[in-house]
């Protein structure tokens, strides 16, 4: 029996234990997609204590435990309402004991040896001396820029609306004592959400906007600025994808009626949208941006909840219909165009996964590395069965060699070890691979690829 | 090498059969969800042979052994025609080596087991004796209610049409020498089928329907006749989920085209079954009941052997095409007005899972463990990798502590040695985390856990 | 560690070991579906280096290999351009070790071993020894007509178009020198696709077709054809399939306008080609030929690739959208005729596979062992965790022992040894049950199972 989370934890076999410890773990971390704020780094913010930082309250939050907290019944009193900081924390650790398998249980196992040095397990009884050992460290010194430290990240690309100002970028960027690249990421949804409340004032603030012509100056100017930021990825949450063509006049017949805040069909919306894909894809290709695509998902299906608590709050799901049979449309039509990006592929159901890398075979180009390719288990499939089977399916029907590997898409500043986990989950497989015959005994080699899938394929694809 | 199907069976690390042997065997069973025979269990009903029980015949009917028999080409004289009994054992005997990796395998074989001490192989050689062995102890005293006994039952719940009696229930509740609980079941599907024939003499036998507001009338007197007679469970199988919104009047004109035998279209038929649901639903939720939803089954695709044989005859699939985008809509409905019950999702679409468990994850209440949530592997899906690969994804998705664990949803007598293999699964699964270092080495509270899978979690929620 | 691909590559327990090489390995190979030409047999072609054979360049392609090194970012020069044999294969040799997990690295190894003896790692460093030691083999004996016989190939069906003359299958049955099998199969995609560019044009080939009456005399005409040359076997590859019914009146007036070039609707097409689906079933049926029906590809994705290169050249994907809901009512409509012919059912789609398997279960036959089933692991599936799914699930379904087991539905002479690689792992699995106590241990049994599913119920379905 292997203890609990030890040195060698989801390491079974010797290779595995070699690549992991020889090869893998010692790479920096470019979390190249996430969700933490440029002003928490540049002010080096401080927690008070590991509630703030690990569960959250009324800005940020976790809502990966959230959602246990609320399965367990809990009230939400003790999540995310107005309890103290200290009893949301004893109910959290009432429920990490209650869910094997789930990742979470990992995670949270994970941070508090990595940050906090601390090897007990998190439960009713020892809350107490767990919230007091990691608050101690909070205030004494385990700032957010300590954390980033800490954690070897050298890189890593936020998540920002086209009208962000980006001024905390470019603190970051003109600050000599701190030595982590810290990119913009391109999330143009408000400008592409034309069927949502709010999207006519959306485009008052971006200024100047009255047809189609317009406002793609009004991106372009947005995309220098971007540019000019550092920014080299763009992210797109997709609710729908039809290729609809449609003429400029149709197109500004459309977006006038977005402007004016009236509403548009579904058919209009997919017209417009697709123009803003082909638009917007075409230049990210001229810039060498790298375009995300994160589809799948069915957001606030609580009305509810999402009603007294916003978006992001743990109410989403797998959508119960995935259709993106205008993918490969899509992709054709800016290949054809000669101006396809370099494309990362994410769907929430795992039910796509090996239609999303048979697409993406066909869609490569000379001297790049997995051109279109798809991205890391994501979200609900982020946990241990979901990323093996991502990358069994990856390695079937592409050169493992070329992946992207981990990324956290995370809110949180402890997040980090979810590149060790993952790491330590490819070297098993690797490892397995390895003693049952199927590939060479050959660890330089493999641990080329290990690193190469940890760290180098990320900083070469999008020029870190 | 392990021995077949030894005291050990699918248990290979200690940690597995310490939590199979120590906790979760001596667990009595609630089978919450199943198709038995209430008049059987009142009547103590005996056999004459294990073809009649195990088998079937003209009523009771073993479908899953059923279409093993026709794959391999057996008669249907000898599957459900005028073959004798002993012909119709020998003949499943026959095939009975030739499915490695089926269920029906081990069942068939944990059953001999279980209940006649048999622990020779079936086959074509055996089964003259094996015959013998079975029918002197069915006629010996292995009744319907020994079987319960053996079978360490506690409770129970038949699935039972909205017009039933209920007088056998009646019956036994009233037996001071049977201490099983035995629960009926709500099975509202011929209310809700309004686009099938016989719609209107079904609702003529309820009586005094002539609009939506007498239909909900004569609805919430069976639901009472339910209740007194101790439901907590209602069970809908669905084929389609289209959240229609209508008017009273609308859903008015529609019923009466139900009444009077006439056609409805799909969309007038998604309207009055979605009307439908928000009234029951709501009603489980003031009453207390479990709303259970199975879905994604497309039934009777082989038309002659349906005209011939009638349903449940094994002639069911998985449906091409399973869409439940409605499902959060309807949820969020009920939510909203305050009055979601409990409710169990079930697809018969592996590829549903994941999904439903995001789902279900966004319905929780304070004080409820797994207010919504996903049941077990069901019918097609009731298989070791179906169930390991639906544990799988609850655990990684929500508390596994709060699992309802098994359900044999059988018409059979002799099928809850299913629970015990469920068991085994869950068991071995929890043991190589223990075993791998993915958990800690704790079998009190593993095997708590254990518990509340294999029984305290039915038992709480049912509330039996 | 178990060496790489040694003897016992794949094969970890004893018993899979006395499985594969007691019972599997000897057995013949008849691969009831492949593309190869059969002209290349009849010429008993020589190749000049190891490029021709596998990798190929203008006529024949390997695309498997061809969009792993486009991945690999590989210039089309080293692909399909103007680059040398010998370039090109340095290039393959320089992405080949950059895809474990992938079954290209397993079955280029294996074919090195077992066609050139050759045990080395391909890899840029010795590619230069590789390309001698198998070029020189090729120009010494290593013919189309030894690699089949050295493959112990016994029998094998082409894949062909009606229209084909099927001059070179006679001359392969008038040469009494060589004992192979080598039959026609139907595939009437040509006959099929009035939606397409080119029907017209193809029907005049046929020949006096002017009406559904003389387009049915002109298809048994070629059917009565490829029946006299031996055939057996028909093929669909199937876009969508709609079951609309239609009049003969109205099938005459789509037809028309098929012929003349003119385009039809989606709702036209379909209803034109479920026609057709029911005339050919019927007569397959009538025949005794095998219906095989494939389907869940999207082609030529990359229409600038497609443009530049035709198909079949590495731009296919799985498709986003699997509709195939009108299946079992195809199949029922044929069994109500009473023609319903033996079927095995192909779907490019992983997540299909539960849904097929019980499809099939509902359409079997007194007499015929798996009338119905599903095929082997397809295309982008065929590889190890594809198939070790696929049979698991047909093992959870279906009775094994009737399973049709691999084919390698393969354009390249050097594919045979994909059989070893799926004995191997159907061995691999069935030893795991053993070993884990789940199946008796009774070597013979399934010793006969398993030259079952690997020759004997090929030779049987398909009347080799």
């Amino acid at each position: 029996m292997q203890a609990f989370m030890d040195e060698n934890f989801l390491l079974t076999t010797d290779t595995a234990r070699v690549l992991y410890h020889n090869y893998a773990a010692e790479m920096p971390i470019i979390d190249y997609h996430c969700h933490v704020s440029p002003q928490d780094i540049y002010e080096d913010l401080v927690y008070d204590n590991i509630t703030q930082v690990w569960l959250g309250g009324n800005f940020y939050g976790d809502h990966y435990k959230w959602r246990i907290m609320r399965a367990c019944g809990e009230p939400e009193r003790f999540i995310t309402g107005d309890g103290s900081d200290y009893e949301k924390f004893l109910a959290f650790a009432r429920c990490l004991p209650k869910i094997p398998g789930n990742p979470v249980y990992h995670w949270a196992h994970l941070e508090l040896k990595r940050y906090f040095g601390c090897g007990t397990l998190l439960n009713e009884d020892t809350a107490p001396q767990i919230w007091t050992l990691c608050n101690e460290q909070l205030r004494g010194g385990l700032s957010v820029r300590e954390i980033l430290r800490r954690s070897n990240v050298t890189g890593l690309a936020t998540t920002d609306d086209p009208l962000d100002t980006l001024e905390w970028h470019a603190k970051l960027a003109a600050d000599p004592d701190f030595g982590i690249t810290v990119r913009p990421a391109w999330r143009p949804d408000g400008l592409m959400n034309i069927h949502k409340a709010g999207f006519g004032e959306y485009l008052a603030k971006l200024g100047g906007v009255t047809d189609m012509a317009s406002l793609r100056a009004a991106i372009l100017a947005r995309m220098d600025h971007f540019s000019a930021h550092g920014c080299s990825a763009s992210d797109h949450g997709i609710e729908f994808l039809e290729c609809v063509p449609a003429t400029e006049a149709e197109l500004d017949a459309i977006l006038a009626k977005g402007l004016r805040g009236e509403a548009v069909s579904c058919r209009e919306a997919a017209a417009y949208q697709y123009a803003c894909l082909l638009f917007l894809g075409g230049e990210y290709g001229r810039r060498g941006w790298v375009m995300e695509i994160h589809y799948g998902a069915v957001r606030n299906i609580n009305s509810a909840r999402f009603c007294a608590m916003g978006a992001d709050t743990g109410y989403d799901a797998i959508a119960p219909a995935v259709s993106v049979a205008s993918l490969p449309v899509l992709l054709d039509a800016l290949d054809g165009r000669g101006c396809l990006p370099k494309t990362v592929l994410f769907s929430l159901s795992p039910n796509d996964d090996a239609m999303l890398s048979t697409i993406a075979g066909a869609f490569q180009a000379e001297g790049v590395r997995g051109k279109v390719q798809q991205g890391s288990a994501w979200w609900f499939n982020d946990t241990k069965p979901g990323m093996l089977n991502q990358i069994t399916t990856i390695a079937s029907l592409a050169p493992l060699d070329n992946f992207l590997g981990m990324v956290t898409d995370s809110r949180s500043f402890l997040a980090y070890p979810r590149h060790e986990y993952f790491r330590r989950i490819l070297c098993e497989l690797l490892g397995k691979w390895v003693e049952n015959g199927e590939y060479p005994n050959d660890p330089a080699r493999l641990g080329r690829l290990v690193q190469n899938v940890a760290y180098y394929n990320i900083k070469e694809y999008f020029g870190y």
